[in-house]
């Protein structure tokens, strides 16, 4: 029996993806064999990644100034990267601080030898709001921003204008709705919210700013490297790009792009968001209303007891991955792009009744 | 229709290993979703990661003075943290050069910032053999060297006597053999030979070694910070690391583990160098007799044109992935632990039939 899913990551994806990733376990494309034992040389395996890879432009409408790679190692390993490849030793560089990943990020810089800088924080109020005053420096090499904030449940209502190249963390948000490329010059997402599975990173960066990359940084983490061997200087993680090249076609064909899954998140998160508000103060929001997330929906009943009660009676009633972030406790709803609107309905049916029994 | 797999790499999976993961798609061990989709926190996903290591622990006879992580990106990105870890800037460092992977390992050390030194090389013999004598710093931080070498077809008969720490690149022979891990105080492997999806890399190193490792690393670079978190510092490749320990249980419980698959390759590797050295200077090997692998059997025809010719023919027989690396040419039959004798044997059926015909 499927249960509802609502991890915070990895989380749901499609139905119709994972039965076709099983249905051709072993023989994919007529090939005699899995896309797993295929060479990553071979013309079907190139053929599927440079299919993959047209599908997230085509979704993104990102043009040819855009180069688009596959890397590892997650969100995680991008902090190290953005700041090797365009701040090195001593740089300058611009961080908003809105929560745990944005924390890790900025403190990756300094790791790295860079000299990182808070161009503003909301860590004063528990980060429940994204900052709206930013206080850039015009030399920074860069500023970088966690657009979706998975453990608070806050998100970029708007993003921000920056005097110097913006570099964005969108995993828990990438594929969610529309985005002002304009605005960005990298933007990265580890698959395993909306996308795929764990394993494989999606970058998107500007051509001329790869240009102008350091070229100090190991091989394996230097963007240049990766643009010049299309993703495949060495084995890339060939079953996460296939299954994130489904997600694609599945966004793109069954639900329509970006406008059409924002228009369906907007009304799950909203139903959700509503059903907060709407219960007298059972069940509490975490984010200020004007910087909650789509993605992330978090909250908590009054008490500890309620909170572990609540997980373990939705999980048997079929509900799981309620759980809020390990660092901050309660509980949270994540709404990625595989989750349905009947989901959310059946949560906030459960969550009406388990108001009756136990308020 | 299967295709028999004699992929360089990724190559050849078990088929059980394949219909398990296409059967719990949709519902893995009753979590009522994808290991794909369930939270790299939740219990069920701990308990297989923890159990994909004990069984890798027990197949290579490891005690608790070692250390087994899960990382990213692949033995190049080992190349660097082995670098960055353990010889740092200016370090010196031994390698002994076998082909083109111990050549990018070496040139990586530099590109690292160490300063890295040949302790021998077969590169004016074209790289056809292993090299028997040794000219090591005892200064230098470790010795590295490739177990295997994939693209010539060469294997180490017996790992060398080092006076410094042994690191091996095991990727294309990792699980293929007995290990005699005494002389070692790293191995690592990528996953996409003998055990799993591309996509994981599997790292067995001292703890005593660990503790003495550099801080001035990059998160996502520092074996130390693997092993601190279990090697859950960000989310791991759960796919890649399911597949892989679905991998191990075969080994164990179906094959018999190290000394059994060593005996089982040794015949498949023995019947394909027969039929080359009987077919009377049709099919030429390329690696010296003593230095042959178990793993890769290289090979090549007359001329070019029966080259492709064998490849199409094969291929249109049922047998695919018989060509050689892209920067050497020629042929390549490449035996992992999934390859079966009874491949093999079809496999020279069809060469002797070829040269029957073409000779």
């Amino acid at each position: 029996m499927r249960m509802l899913n609502f991890n915070g990551g990895p989380g749901a994806l499609p139905i119709p993806v994972l039965e076709e990733a099983a249905r051709d376990m072993l023989d994919w494309r007529g090939t005699g064999m899995s896309v797993m034992e295929n060479s990553h040389r071979a013309k079907d395996v190139i053929a599927m990644a440079a299919e993959a890879e047209a599908d997230l432009r085509s979704i993104l409408g990102l043009g040819e100034e855009w180069a688009v790679i596959f890397c590892q190692g997650g969100a995680s390993l991008q902090f190290a990267m953005v700041v090797l490849n365009f701040a090195g030793p001593g740089g300058r560089c611009d961080y908003i601080n809105t929560g745990m990943w944005s924390t890790k990020a900025y403190k990756e810089a300094r790791i790295c030898g860079a000299n990182p800088r808070l161009a503003a924080t909301s860590e004063s109020d528990d980060f429940n709001h994204i900052p709206e005053v930013f206080d850039f420096d015009p030399e920074a090499k860069y500023v970088h921003i966690t657009a979706n904030n998975t453990v608070r449940g806050t998100q970029y209502r708007r993003y921000p204008k920056t005097p110097t190249p913006l570099m964005a963390d969108m995993s828990s948000e990438f594929l969610s709705r529309p985005v002002e490329m304009d605005r960005f010059s990298l933007v990265y997402a580890g698959a395993q919210k909306n996308v795929g599975p764990a394993g494989v990173t999606i970058v998107a960066l500007r051509r001329e700013l790869a240009d102008r990359a350091r070229l100090d940084v190991p091989s394996m983490l230097s963007y240049p490297i990766y643009i010049k061997n299309e993703s495949m200087y060495n084995t890339p993680p060939v079953w996460s790009i296939y299954v994130a090249g489904l997600t694609f076609k599945w966004l793109k064909n069954t639900i329509g792009g970006l406008q059409a899954v924002a228009e369906l998140n907007r009304v799950k998160a909203e139903t959700l968001y509503q059903a907060l508000d709407q219960s007298g103060g059972f069940y509490l929001g975490t984010a200020r209303p004007d910087s909650r997330s789509h993605m992330n929906v978090t909250f908590h009943l009054p008490s500890q007891e309620l909170n572990d009660r609540f997980k373990k009676e939705a999980k048997a009633a079929g509900m799981d991955g309620l759980g809020g972030h390990r660092s901050v406790g309660g509980l949270r709803a994540s709404l990625y792009n595989a989750v349905t609107l009947d989901d959310v309905n059946k949560l906030v049916e459960f969550m009406r009744e388990f108001q009756r029994t136990q308020g």
